[in-house]
């Protein structure tokens, strides 16, 4: 494959930092593993871990001789990040879960990994691959939520992804779902990341585990087996068995999460939706309730077709693909109507 | 003028049917405005009030002898509705506060009248009139609402009305404000147009004077004036001179408004929000505490621009001159990107 194809995608999300080798396909060669600093921490120690990331994944894309043509040097490098970014792709602007204030992200990075670097929203990212990859190909209305610490939101109109004016659109996770309700990272109250995201799902199975009689044996059992803390794969391995608590937890994030996509629809009527990011591995465990929570808070519901809600077929690497190719782009989908 | 320059815009509102001959700057030349039918009513005696306005507003153009040119019998016609309309721009699949369910409007009144009938939702009429003629023109992401018997709600991006997958984007009014809230004539409960509207408007002055003490006495005052029943322009006229009461009034719907345009802007960024409709004409009574919210629930604040919120510059009529505008144009908005 001609250097000129391939790309690094870097996804750098509330808990982990991926980078990963992609090829013009969207498949990933490499990649690695890091955990993001804690939110506290001061911006820089986040950009030590991308580009001790990046130098990594280098090293063992060479060591692995994955692609002898490949000039390392010059690959574009594509970061998604959990966090406003404004409308030059560089900047971040605002980003709830980090210690990123008006970061000028993409002019550092480059500065010290010496090729050029393109930031983008990390939901956007993921849209944008699922869209040029996975289960969105074709859709001409595609919005796109992936869960893990927050809910990312993007949207891909007519072929481009819909950065509203000034790049920061797709921010559903911090629409107020209950007027006055649960505290958010971002500062407000009541987001629709504090009902329907990884931190929602631990917080539904410990009232859960704080109420429950004996159907709460297995995770009790499970938490203890894990050291004393609940995890959403925990919970999602539970569910999968059949176990009573776990199912109702799912359920219960699965009704927020619905109702909530109810308020999407209204607004955006799409043609598809996708959900990605960590959470969504619980697959139909997460989506059966999700869409029946949907089509019964549909406004118009009887009147109007409601769209499909599946999985994003990239799983949680569709930010880091998607990263890659808009790198590769030059930051631009040109595919569309821009 | 040449005859091809004018066109016929028809706005069906919750209370209203205003039929008006508009000219190609957007200047409404004549009009004629009638009752809406109580919802209960058939769906015929909507047609009847429809057909009955155009040829009464014909009548009066030509006996006013407006344009001798104008060839009335092939006119235009664009109908402006509050209901979600399918993606043919033909049928109306469901409007909450009128008995249509699966109508096919454009057909009905093509055959009545003789002519090519375009139908658009209302506010997506209206957003377009702003964008083409009033405060939004140049602007690239348009958000518009018109306030009256509920919330109507279009988008302009990228110089095109913005409609969703199936024609139904824009249903802010039936976005979920307030979980298990008001009840919504949607069949829902607590959407937006429940706080924000012309009826809470009604609902707030009628809580006020409930409640009210010696401050309350203007407005139930007003209220002895008018047979008992309290209206907008009364809120409005109150307000304008100070009355406490109608302050709090306008106050508590602008908190409202402005907290759930927070949810629209995390969602859509957009450059401009042009707030029309009826309950408009208060203007900075309604708009200023609504700013005041907008900046005060919005994620991120502080780290992102907020967009201006501005009052519509075609006023009420923006409806009627964009649905107009819209039918000279065969039903396309082609100045975009389509």
């Amino acid at each position: 494959m001609p250097s000129a194809q391939w790309a690094i995608g870097v996804d750098v999300g509330g808990t982990k930092v991926v980078a990963g080798l992609i090829d013009a396909n969207g498949d990933v060669a490499a990649d690695q593993v890091a955990q993001t600093p804690h939110r506290s921490t001061d911006p820089s120690v986040v950009e030590d871990v991308i580009v001790a990331g990046v130098n990594a994944l280098v090293a063992a894309a060479q060591a692995d001789g994955i692609d002898p043509d490949i000039d390392y040097a010059r690959l574009p490098i594509g970061v998604g990040a959990a966090g406003w970014v404004d409308s030059d792709r560089a900047t971040i602007r605002f980003a709830p879960h980090l210690n990123w204030r008006d970061e000028p992200l993409a002019q550092r990075l480059q500065g010290r990994l010496g090729t050029r670097v393109t930031i983008e929203n990390d939901a956007n990212a993921a849209a944008w691959a699922e869209y040029r990859y996975g289960a969105a190909q074709g859709e001409s209305r595609v919005v796109m939520l992936t869960l893990g610490t927050g809910i990312g939101g993007g949207m891909v109109f007519d072929g481009a992804i819909e950065r509203g004016r000034h790049g920061m659109a797709g921010e559903f996770g911090h629409m107020t779902v209950v007027p006055g309700g649960r505290r958010c990272e971002c500062g407000n109250w009541g987001c629709w990341e504090q009902y329907a995201s990884g931190p929602a799902l631990r917080r539904e199975a410990a009232k859960a585990l704080h109420g429950g009689g004996p159907d709460a044996a297995p995770m009790r059992a499970a938490m203890r087996a894990e050291g004393g803390a609940v995890t959403g794969q925990m919970i999602t391995a539970l569910a999968a068995v059949g176990d009573p608590v776990a199912i109702e937890v799912m359920t219960a994030v699965g009704n927020w999460l619905g109702s909530g996509l109810a308020n999407l629809v209204a607004a955006l009527d799409p043609g598809l939706i996708v959900i990605g990011g960590g959470v969504s591995v619980a697959g139909e465990l997460l989506l059966a309730p999700t869409r029946q929570a949907l089509a019964s808070s549909l406004s118009g519901r009887g009147h109007r077709p409601i769209p499909p809600v599946v999985g994003a077929s990239l799983g949680p690497s569709a930010g880091m693909v998607g990263a890659a190719d808009l790198a590769r782009r030059g930051g631009s989908d040109t595919q569309g109507r821009q």
